[in-house]
């Protein structure tokens, strides 16, 4: 599945379908491609503390969520330079890992197009992967200017656009909203 | 905010903000307009969990779900004919009341584009009230076909556009996505 588009939304209904994977008792798993892992969102906190719920009580699925930069404690060594291209390859490096080994009844890739569009990660690798994945994995990516051969390959192709914003109307962004 | 457009991603969006809502601690009301109570969605589980936490531990916020039909305790007898209408009718009158008390940082109206197509709730009041209503109250609504003054009054509109779909291509509907 791809969430593509210029509108709000990509990333809250991925996080949404992650919500009612939690409660079907799947194993869920948000690989987040962000600049910094300091940004943490509401969403995180939530689904970590689902997570937890499940390993506490049973209820519902288990829940990872990792974030590039930082938070991807595979490829960080202390005290190095941060180099963003290097950590994305590393990211895609992981995700191929989970793919192989089946980890994830659903996989959120949040954000992915824009290391795919930086050339950070190269689409052929990624459609190639995705449509011979083993087993019953659903994967999801988010962001803007899915690359064609990304949306050629997805069963399920979903555009966000940006009918009309308070921000064109020169007011500020609302926090927890926006 | 309105939710519009025949892709998929419209209630989940909607579904998501009430996530991160509900870990800012925000009091999260969901009014459902669906036509049978017994249409039961994961994330109805999901999001009254968390507002059962937050009852027990007074993590995040509280959380209200009801739907149209026998959903509607308020509007319905025992016995009564059932009245799509009226107790889409009734359903708008419970918003107004809510609004009016600014009972929810949050009001999602799921599928409330439809009593408004179908003429069981007047957009002119729709759009009056939810402009003029008192305090920080956010409200979402969801649903193809949104009218035109309900979006003119809207701050953020988003539209999703179904740019391809398995469905097109003669496969089913997968279970606990579609």
């Amino acid at each position: 599945m791809v969430h593509t588009g210029d509108g709000k939304g990509k990333s809250t209904a991925a996080f949404g379908l992650a919500l009612r994977s939690w409660n079907q008792g799947w194993n869920v798993g948000v690989l987040q491609f962000v600049k910094s892992a300091k940004w943490r969102i509401g969403e995180q906190t939530v689904l970590e503390r689902l997570g937890q719920l499940h390993d506490d009580t049973g209820e519902g699925g288990p829940v990872e969520w990792h974030k590039m930069g930082a938070g991807w404690s595979w490829s960080r060594k202390e005290g190095e330079e941060s180099d963003h291209a290097a950590e994305a390859a590393e990211g895609w490096q992981e995700i191929k890992r989970r793919l192989a080994a089946e980890t994830h009844d659903l996989l959120v890739l949040d954000e992915f197009t824009y290391p795919m569009q930086w050339g950070w990660v190269d689409v052929d690798d990624v459609v190639e992967t995705l449509s011979n994945r083993s087993g019953r994995q659903y994967v999801v990516v988010t962001g803007r200017r899915a690359h064609p051969k990304l949306i050629e390959a997805a069963d399920l192709v979903t555009e966000m656009t940006k009918v009309k914003h308070q921000m064109d109307r020169g007011q500020k962004g609302q926090r927890g909203i926006e």
